[in-house]
């Protein structure tokens, strides 16, 4: 049998060793669990930035995948504690919106049984106390149904949707690279219909869509079809975010030229 | 057999390859050893910030874990390489008193075997042409006796213990976390025994320990029990090292109020 | 049998997931791989930097190693995506000169056979859709001569090579580590044929090789034999890229004293 496959996504950054003690938890509970990250870097407690990525990555990953995700501005309340079942694969993390994308397809329970967690509980780091244990249960073959019970109103957040207007699509940055290149909502699909698309964001025009990066002129605006699979506006050979000064949440606009 | 896990902590950084250096040397060693990053993000040669992220994160690894270690400002000098087994785990790198905290339940050996080394030794790499080999060696079954003669005198370095005084707790800032969380020395325990604890920095007073980080108002300093199980503060959804301007070694004194 | 290794030396950084979702397309395809990250932080799109931490690098991993180097300014334009096989590894990725130094004992392939790729292949994110999936399955045991025809014109670029000039030694900054420390392109035994060694840049003139960073005078710039085994420029204790001001491709000469 293949060895378990856990993905981490978080906003703890790689200085502190909160990652690395998340993954000491799951190898004392998994020891042949694969754990892999997908990111650290999320903007902190960004929960819609996490379920973009995380959504992006999904796909890629092998069926029985059980992803680990914690952005969790609420850790220490009453939110709880989650494992999202669907045909594919496991979610665990909080119930605060982070799995959206996959609440219909899933089956979602609350994590209440203490014996799958570390033996104390910090009011603080439920990543490395309840999330990496469970996921570490799971990979060694425990079922979602011994996690809890089903709870039939997990939150749900989601990223705003691209709106066609009589202008023109409108969308938003939802995620920047770690090139500085700004990535938004609207997927490739949605703007393949626009004959000589104009991208607009503040006062900027970009006219066309390039093919790829070497097609584009160094040092001036471009926009492209990003391995997101979205529309995002690139800087050859320099930081778009940086350069131009937008950030998350600034509309974008496709008019057809 | 559980795979053997080797940590690895240093102030490497990730951008020059040398961590992934360090894992060639020990998957050439031991192929079948999982290998797991705490951090290489410890402020450059700043031992005891190491120190305190290994203090941290140990315990919750399986035990057996090989924890390697490498903030080694004397590289190249007499220092002596080390590695202590503990009755739960072992540590591998510089004798500079990284590993001062179970010093007291270690036998301390230092490594003179050559052949558990890469056949090259650099003056300034020993992270690669020494630590990462030995620790593969154990990794493999190698015992710790094997890798050379009982030292009774391992240099000791401790970070401060936060001092009682007259007027209160006195400790300081011994840890900046990603989110630029200002993380003290000042134990949980310690401070149970306030009452109505106010905990001062600079001019600044803030007043009561919040529960979590939804509790507190977003962009206002406030202080928590961290991940770390000690004092440390916060200002929601902002970076308190930039924005209130304190570094390493501030002192901060948690007052009865 | 030994887990292969696969390394992967990118410019994606670490914040999109992108390094994420290549370990998961190659864990769908080779479950028993063992993948090391070498560098995401090569600066983008510098494919030189890119060649230089891997040529360091590479020989530190066991025989049979895959290397994965996916900086990629041409992605989605003709140039071709390649294995090259040398007596002792496999190197993947784009025909843009990157394997340069390999090329002279590798047989080299050009990547043609869509079975070995993911289903759909993107235009900006072949280190996804391409070379991943063909690391994964190099891995698994399929050779290097099922992946595609030889050529025999694979593109070459290297990094300058010091020049010895009647002045002395003439290189340059080739690599900026972690810690700002000035990497030149001039290797240990070129610098040991030179008496009482006078290191320029720019207007500095720094005397003699320290032999270890604790030799030298904190805050002071000091030139040694780095890790990398070439000549760099460091300041104890401090950054010198940031305190100096030089940066890539800044001349660095080496005259007797």
């Amino acid at each position: 049998m293949n060895p378990s496959v856990i993905t981490l996504t978080t906003d703890f950054g790689y200085r502190s060793g909160f990652v690395g003690v998340m993954r000491g938890v799951i190898l004392g509970v998994a020891p042949e669990a694969v754990v892999v990250d997908i990111s650290h870097e999320v903007a902190p407690q960004d929960v819609l930035e996490a379920q973009f990525l995380l959504e992006r990555a999904e796909p890629y990953f092998p069926p029985g995948t059980i992803h680990v995700a914690v952005v969790d501005p609420g850790v220490g309340t009453g939110r709880r504690p989650i494992v999202a079942k669907t045909p594919r694969c496991f979610f665990v993390g909080p119930d605060n919106g982070i799995f959206t994308p996959w609440l219909d397809v899933a089956e979602v329970r609350r994590l209440d049984r203490r014996q799958f967690f570390n033996p104390e509980v910090s009011l603080t780091f439920h990543g490395r106390d309840i999330f990496a244990p469970v996921a570490g249960h799971l990979a060694r073959g425990r079922t979602a149904e011994e996690m809890g019970p089903i709870i039939t109103d997990p939150v749900r957040k989601s990223l705003p949707h691209p709106s066609l207007t009589s202008e023109g699509i409108v969308g938003e940055i939802v995620h920047i690279d770690s090139f500085g290149n700004l990535i938004t909502n609207i997927p490739a699909e949605m703007i393949s219909e626009t004959t000589n698309p104009i991208i607009c964001i503040g006062k900027r025009k970009i006219k066309g869509i390039a093919d790829n990066y070497a097609d584009a002129t160094k040092g001036k605006p471009c926009a492209l079809i990003g391995s997101h699979g979205k529309v995002e506006i690139a800087v050859p050979m320099d930081n778009a975010h940086k350069l131009l000064g937008f950030s998350y949440g600034r509309k974008v606009k496709v008019l057809s030229g």
